[in-house]
Order: C-alpha cells, then structure tokens, then sequence
C-alpha cells in the first residue's frame, strides 16, 4: 500500500457510528486491502466522553469538541453521523469549508438543507456522499447515480421507512391494532421513543426526496406533495385490503408523467403477488423503472448497525480511492434543471379503496354510490359484510356496517369531492378512510 | 463541457451495440450530460458492412477490419460486443495493448480468458468494464465492486440465464414439456438456433464464476463444480415440486464454508415464498449475503437489447469521468488470494428431491428405504400417487409409477453412492432424477 492513511474524524459514536468503527477495525478486515490504503479513526467527537461504548476507541481520540473535530488539519474525511439537523449543518459545513470530504448518513440534512450543502460542497471542490441516508445496506444512490447513466427515469416505486414497515407486517401477522405493535418495536429498539417521523411519513418523504433529486435532477419540497403515515391505519382496512388481493404497504411513489412529476408517500394498496407487497418487516426495497434497462428491484436492510455501517464504509472507500471525487461533481444534485413540475394533488390519477361507516338502511348504498356517480367516480368492488361492526345507541339502534369500495381509475381531485359530499349523508359516519391503489 | 469527446470503437454491431448506438445518439440524450463530455463513435467493425442495420452510422464510420478499428491512435475505449473467445480475445487484447480501454459484455471470454485480459490490462494502465457481462442490466457488478467493500460475502445465490427460467416459466405455467417450450423460445428469438450454452448451464456457470472471482478473489475453472442444465428437466418433477411447496429454478450458488467454497449451478427445488422462485420469465435475480449488509437483492432484465446495453453504457460513463480507471485497480479480480478451495462435490451438503421410477409391487419403497438408510440418508417426505403413469408390457402388465422423495440433509457423496446401489435394484427404472434443495 503505497498510499497514506486516510484519516478520519467521525461526529457521533451511535449504533451506526459503532458499527463502522467495528469495520474499519475489525480483526483481518479486507477494507484497507480494497482501498488499498489504511484507515486512521484520528477523532470522534461525543456528548459525552464519560459515556461507555461497545468498541474501543482510545481515550486521547475522544473528543466532545466537533469543531476541532472537523479542522484538524490532518484529517482527510469527516463522517457525519450525529443525527439531526442543527449542529450536523453545522458540523457538515464546517467540514467543506476546512477542505474535508463529507461521508453522512442523514437524510433530514440532506433533505432540508441539501441545496446549501451541496453548492459549498462543489465550490470548495469536495464530496459530499451520502449512500447511508437513503434506504440503509441497499446501494440505492451508486444505482441511481452510477449504473443508470444511460437511463431516462421513469418511475420510482419505494418502501423506505422500516419501523412503519414492521409496524404493518405485525399487524396484518398478528391482527393487532397499530399502537400495540408500535409499542413492541418501541421496546424491540425498532422505533424510537419519539416515532412520530417515521410514522407520518416524514422520513420516508425526505429519502424519496433525495432519490428523486438525484434521478430526475428535480428539487420537491416536503409540503408540495401528499404524505399521509401509518398513524391513523387500521388493521380493519388492511383486512379489508387482503380479501381484496392487495396488501397495504407505505409506499413512496414518484412518477414522470409528461412534463409533471407525480410524487407522493401514502399507505397504499399493492397486488399480493408484487414484489413491494411481500417485502416484510424492517426490510426496505425500491422498484427502479429506466427507460432503458426497464424495472429494476433493488431489497435489503434499511436500516440497522450493520447494514447502514457497510453503506458508509462503501462511501468511505469511494473517498478512499479517489472515486467519489469523480462522482460528485457529476451528479445532478440540487441543480433543479429537470423542466418538471410537481403535479398538483387534485390531478393524481389512480384507483382507490375506500370505507365508509354506514347505517345499515335501505337506499344508503345507493345514494354513496350516486354521489361517487355525480362525481364521475365509477365502482370497481364492493364489500358489505352482513355481520354489523357497530351497534349505535345514539341511533335508535340502526346498526353501523363498514362499507368498502374500490374504485376505477379517477383524480385525487374528484375522490375529495366526493367525500365532501358523502360527509353530508346523515347516514355516513366517521371515519372516511381513503387509500390509493398501485397500477 | 470542458472535456473533449469520448473517442469510441465498437465491434459488433448485433443487438446489444445497436441498443448502445441508440442510446448514445439518441435525441436529447441525457448520457453526455451525465458524462460530462460527448461521445464520438470513430469506427463500428462488422463481419458484413452491406447488411441492413437498425441504427444510423455514417458509411465512413462502418469497416471491416477491426484491427483498423482498435489501433486507431485517435480512440480512447474500444466496446467489444462481438461475442465470441477467438476473434474477441485477439482483438481485446489488441485494444488492451494500443492503450485503449475496454468494455466488453462477453462473459464467456472473461470466464475462460479472464486470467490474461486482466493480467495485461493492469500491466498497461487500462481498464476493462464488464457490468454487462453478468445479468444484464442489474447492476451486479458495480454493487459487488464498490457498494459491498466493507462486507465479507457470505454467499451468492442466482439466477442468471433468463433463456433457461423463460423456459421453466413456460413449462410450469402453460404444463408443456421442454423440447415445446424451447422451439417456441427460439421462434420468439429468446432462444438462440443452438441453445446449449444457456440450457446445459455453461452459461450461468461462466457469469457465476466472474461474480465469484469479484466477491472473494477466487479463481475457480468450470470443471471445478458440479454443473447440470434444464435441458434434461421433466415438467412432471417441476409439478411434483410444486405439490410439496417448492419451485425449480436453474440455480447458481456460491457459498464460503469454512474454508471451503460451496459453489453448483442446477436446476434446484426453492420454497415458494422466496423471492427467487418468484423470479419468471427473462429476468434475472442475485441475492448476495454480507457479512455487514445482510441479505440484498437486485433482481431486473438478465438480457434484451436496450437493458444491457444500459449496462454498457453506464461502463462506459465510468471511463468517460474517469472512475473506472480508480476501480478497475483496486478489484480483486483473477488474483487468486482468497485461501479458499472449492469444496469437492461429493462433500456438499443439502436435502435432496429424488424421483425414481418403480415397479408398482410390495417392497419396493421398502427396498428403497432401506438402501437410502444404509448409506445414511434420512427421508422427509414421499409421494407416490395412487395412478399408474406407464403400463409396462415387457414386465408382464406391472405397473411402473413415480416415487418422489425429499431427504433430509445429507451429502452428495452419500446420495450418489445410493444412487448407485438403487440402480442395481430390478424394481427401480430409470431415469433417476435428483435435484438438490436450497435451503
């Protein structure tokens, strides 16, 4: 190896921050030999220098000021996996301005402030990389920027959010409600104790965000298209879904549809026999469609220690030899030259599943189904089942029944409007659940 | 675009350069953007320069003499998609020593010449690319190359001949025999007039040795593992399969245990629910298991015009910004350093599904059981339908039925050696089937 030593300063010695450092230190790792060079952990910068660890890190190393951290002079890459999006900006432009290649794995930065981060990052002539942020073990970022090159992007079809994941698959598995399983995977480490962005939606928006700014070269804010989380999910509906042949999946979309960009993040109803549909658990998968190479399945952890460690030690040895320096600069990050437009909500096009809490009374299906009619909505399937859910006291006794329809194709536009006019029916209750159905 | 153009020679001008042809040239083209510089095809050397093509190159352009074309001083990368191991060696390496680099979609000159190509390619400074001589368009081997660096690979499990899984897709969906489905293969051009190389397993085995070679740096020679095609398949073995929950593929397996590597390409019972029997029709699937990274597959197009040449073309943007010549260094490629040895194949281990076909008389299974049990091989499960399949006239009217069984773990070695001592019994007939099980 004739190479020096790459050195390191790494903010942050998390689950993720420990797994890397059990690679590059591990005993015979064949990174050094891949690299071709060696790697050399100069600081770590922590909270808390008290704090005790599960790898060994000498104390001389350990560092709780970031700053000098990231300006040393000897240090050559700074690895920003601290999380948040405060100080990692901070830290991260700190960094690029001292002259250091960024390897990160934190997809709220990127997602929020990528466009500062990127332009100081090419002005001072570093990388920034970022294979970790999107879709954890799985090389979704190297696809998209490396092997498609020769594509025109048409579709991305993704599961991206592995707590909601699980959270579905335990529930569909176990026929349990949504918050007795959210709290096992709480217990389990599989959520954290404040869910709530994985649950809404949030993070997955911000890594299909990523995905698709580096496919299509089209900036999306998080507010310009719909997110809807699992939060509000009932097994009911994923039962519902099942006799149905489709599986409920939290599912982000983003679709080319002549010069409009069709973007959402939504539970969504998938065929049993797709591939997305049977992705389980903590897994995350992502349905590529080129206009060359045509569908492209990518599926393997999305998150996790090891699997998210490997995708940052992938981008540490791209810095390593030299290759992300060539990379970079080409890639169409935050250039917003695409001549796409956000498609407005009320144009998507798709189908739906909806359910409706009905009184169980003559004509009450009829006049659902004429509102749906005066809205140009047509009816693919219909299920009511005889056994009522609901008796309602409140009702002189008229049973509550759950009506579910899936429609044909139809605008997001129209379905709203329907609903505004079914929430008129003295006859039809809350909730109104809706869910769009994949092609 | 400060660069200059790319300088290119191709030879061949088939199917997949056609697909590279289009692709660079086509209207707005994104591929120079991406690359930063354009792409000049110099010269296109074709066997007959009066055929008809599908894609437009200057008169001037076209020649026969590839030799002109690959020592032009005036060419920077020479794509060979000649296919073939005579003319393609003589001109690869001929490329290699002007200086050029090369991207090349021949497995089988990799497979067999892989050890010079590359031996004189780092010798002279130049790269070869190959993404498009393994599955097509997935990109294979930039996920092993690059994106895996931190991983130890555990194991490669594959499906990389779509000619042969179009055909067991057939014969499964449409209950038709091989020799059916394969005419109609070759009608629909799936199939080449002679389709050996893909359905006797050359074909997987080849591009299974250059994943092998990438992921662990062993050099393995095809008479060094235990090799079987679809060619000899019956559709009533895939259906007997099937009743006990599995489904045949024509698998390529790598597996490191201990310090041995575990590595086959045959036709192979897999659960159902796994997303590699699922795989149908032309498309190819890679599962690969890292040591960091867990399981990940990619699974897309294995062959088709426009999908490999994506995989050409994204070689080729790798030359044109210069990553390629910082990869191509560093992979572990022919150099033979793992301490591996490939596991003798009579010590693989795995269960087994066996059909044999017996006299329809007491003792026969006894028979059977009991010489599977004096070379140590336990049964898991047993078919034998009530219908005779075949009346034999010769043995006095006995009829001759199927018996299907599906071992629990046990050696090759030991079933080979019961094979034998089987085929001694007057009860049992051939053909003797055997298939092993994935686990």
């Amino acid at each position: 190896m004739s190479e020096p030593a790459l050195r390191l300063s790494i903010l942050g010695l998390g689950t993720v921050a420990s797994g890397v450092v059990r690679i590059l230190t591990g005993p015979d790792s064949p990174v050094s030999r891949r690299a071709g060079r060696t790697f050399d952990i100069r600081h770590v910068a922590v909270r808390d220098a008290s704090k005790s660890r599960d790898v060994e890190i000498p104390a001389d190393r350990i560092t709780t000021d970031w700053n000098a951290a990231v300006s040393d002079p000897e240090v050559d890459v700074v690895l920003e996996l601290m999380g948040g999006t405060t100080t990692a900006r901070e830290a991260v432009l700190a960094a690029i301005a001292a002259g250091k290649h960024v390897v990160t794995a934190n997809k709220a930065l990127l997602a929020e402030h990528g466009d500062e981060v990127f332009a100081v990052a090419r002005e001072a002539g570093v990388c920034v990389a970022y294979e970790a942020a999107v879709a954890g073990g799985i090389p979704i970022i190297a696809t998209m920027g490396c092997s498609m090159t020769g594509n025109r992007v048409v579709s991305i079809e993704a599961i991206l959010n592995g707590t909601s994941n699980f959270i579905l698959t335990g529930m569909l598995g176990e026929q349990r409600q949504y918050e007795d399983v959210l709290a096992e995977a709480q217990d389990l480490g599989y959520a954290e104790a404040d869910p709530a962005m994985d649950v809404d939606g949030t993070d997955a928006a911000q890594k299909l965000i990523l995905l698709t700014q580096l496919a299509l070269g089209k900036k999306v804010e998080l507010n310009e298209f719909p997110r809807q989380g699992i939060d509000t999910l009932e097994l009911a509906d994923m039962l519902y879904a099942e006799e149905l042949g489709y599986r409920v999946k939290l599912l982000g979309v983003t679709r080319v549809v002549g010069d409009q960009l069709e973007m959402h993040v939504e539970p969504t109803l998938l065929r049993l026999e797709r591939a997305i549909a049977q992705t389980d658990g903590a897994l995350n998968i992502v349905e590529l469609h080129g206009d060359a190479v045509g569908p492209l399945v990518l599926s393997g952890a999305g998150a996790g220690q090891m699997p998210t460690a490997s995708a940052v030690v992938a981008d540490l040895v791209e810095v390593a030899i030299g290759r992300a320096q060539h990379t970079f600069p080409q890639l169409n990050l935050w250039q917003d030259d695409s001549g796409l437009s956000v498609m407005p909500a009320d144009q998507i096009q798709r189908r739906y599943f909806l359910r409706f809490n009905v009184e169980d009374k003559p004509r009450v299906i009829a006049d659902v189904a004429d509102i749906l009619g005066r809205n140009e909505i047509s009816l693919a399937s219909i299920i009511q089942h005889e056994a009522p859910e609901v008796e309602d006291a409140e009702n002189g006794g008229t049973p509550i029944v759950p009506l579910v329809i899936m429609t044909h194709r139809t605008t997001e536009g129209r379905i709203r409007a329907a609903e505004s006019a079914l929430a008129e029916l003295s006859t039809v209750r809350a909730p109104h659940i809706r869910m769009p159905v994949a092609d």
